[in-house]
């Protein structure tokens, strides 16, 4: 298997995505070209990328979607669901269990949870297991855990994520509003910031408002 | 007030929560290197962008994160909370309409929610007032709600945006895994993909793997 820079990476798990969401409309075929404007990048970088793992195209080029997504999935390692938890809870962390749970398997698997809070862990019913926060290197080691999501509360994210490291993660999908740094190299960290995304939105209602005056 | 390009907007929206990071963490001053690092652009870029909004910068320039903090808000409308709405009060959106509504109060203000299943509505206690989901043009328009957070299933996120862009709001967040389009010019869509970034932490993690073979 050939290496794949990072930012391949990215762009392709991307595009798988896009993939997804062109087969739900019953789409078959795409180019490189549509791909790159979902995408923001140029026509010739989406090809460049394809072609990293195996299909050469040229601008007129219509991609099999089925194809390319076995492609992908074959070369980003999709047809292995990575076990996944999710530490923290509380409203949220438990919305996003049952909604993770939901999702239809492919890339990744929850099989664990994790909360401080020692009563929450004993009453929420959902079919994976729950345990107590102390647990969480010693549950991460023996269930082979590769992410993490963490959904705890922001003065606690650092430490959250330091037991998911020391348990051997190598993905920290990042609910707070702080920043974390993963415990050494090779694990990833990902944010979704979900009142920063509002903030966004607010910035640009509002200079559109001033714009249009 | 001076038309600020989106580019800018967009950058400057992240500098603002990366100076909200900086300040929990009891850090005052920051230059444009640093602010570069954390949003992966130049400091170059980052002191064009502050420029814009009045402050002249050089490459040893220090800026005080409370001051800067202020002149974005200024500029980009932070001052006064955009009224918002949740379209979709399952699981996921009750949770968020929870954790929206405990963030403290600046750029936006939740002040509505919506579900087409009336029983619902009717039994989640929550301070705001929910409305059934045909109301919500009607509602959107007498509240003046201008943002509106999309998460009903993917089947129906497309007609949940278009009443919310008829009842005249000016921005969508989207949390369902499908692309919506906006109803007309002027409409900014933000999309939050829970499986996606779960997907590219999988890529990420298994092609690290093989990469240390």
């Amino acid at each position: 298997m050939n290496k794949i820079p990072f930012p391949v990476i990215h762009r392709l798990s991307y595009v798988f995505e896009i993939l997804n969401k062109l087969e739900e409309q019953g789409i078959k075929k795409v180019s490189s070209a549509q791909l790159g404007k979902y995408l923001g990048q140029t026509a010739h970088t989406v090809r460049k990328d394809i072609h990293f793992i195996g299909i050469a195209g040229t601008a007129g080029t219509k991609y099999d979607i089925a194809g390319l997504k076995t492609l992908i999935s074959r070369h980003l390692g999709f047809g292995i669901p990575k076990k996944s938890c999710i530490v923290g809870l509380g409203k949220l962390g438990s919305a996003l269990l049952e909604y993770t749970l939901a999702i239809p398997q492919g890339a990744f698997r929850i099989v664990a949870g994790f909360d401080s809070n020692i009563n929450r862990v004993e009453t929420i019913h959902t079919p994976i297991e729950l345990f107590p926060a102390y647990r969480i290197e010693e549950t991460v080691k023996r269930l082979q855990i590769e992410l993490a999501l963490i959904v705890v509360p922001p003065q606690q994210a650092q430490e959250a994520a330091d037991r998911c490291c020391d348990g051997g993660v190598t993905g920290l999908l990042n609910f707070t509003p702080t920043v974390i740094k993963p415990k050494r190299d090779g694990i990833f960290v990902r944010s979704i910031d979900i009142s920063g995304e509002l903030r966004i939105l607010a910035a640009l209602a509002y200079t559109t408002t001033i714009m249009n005056e």
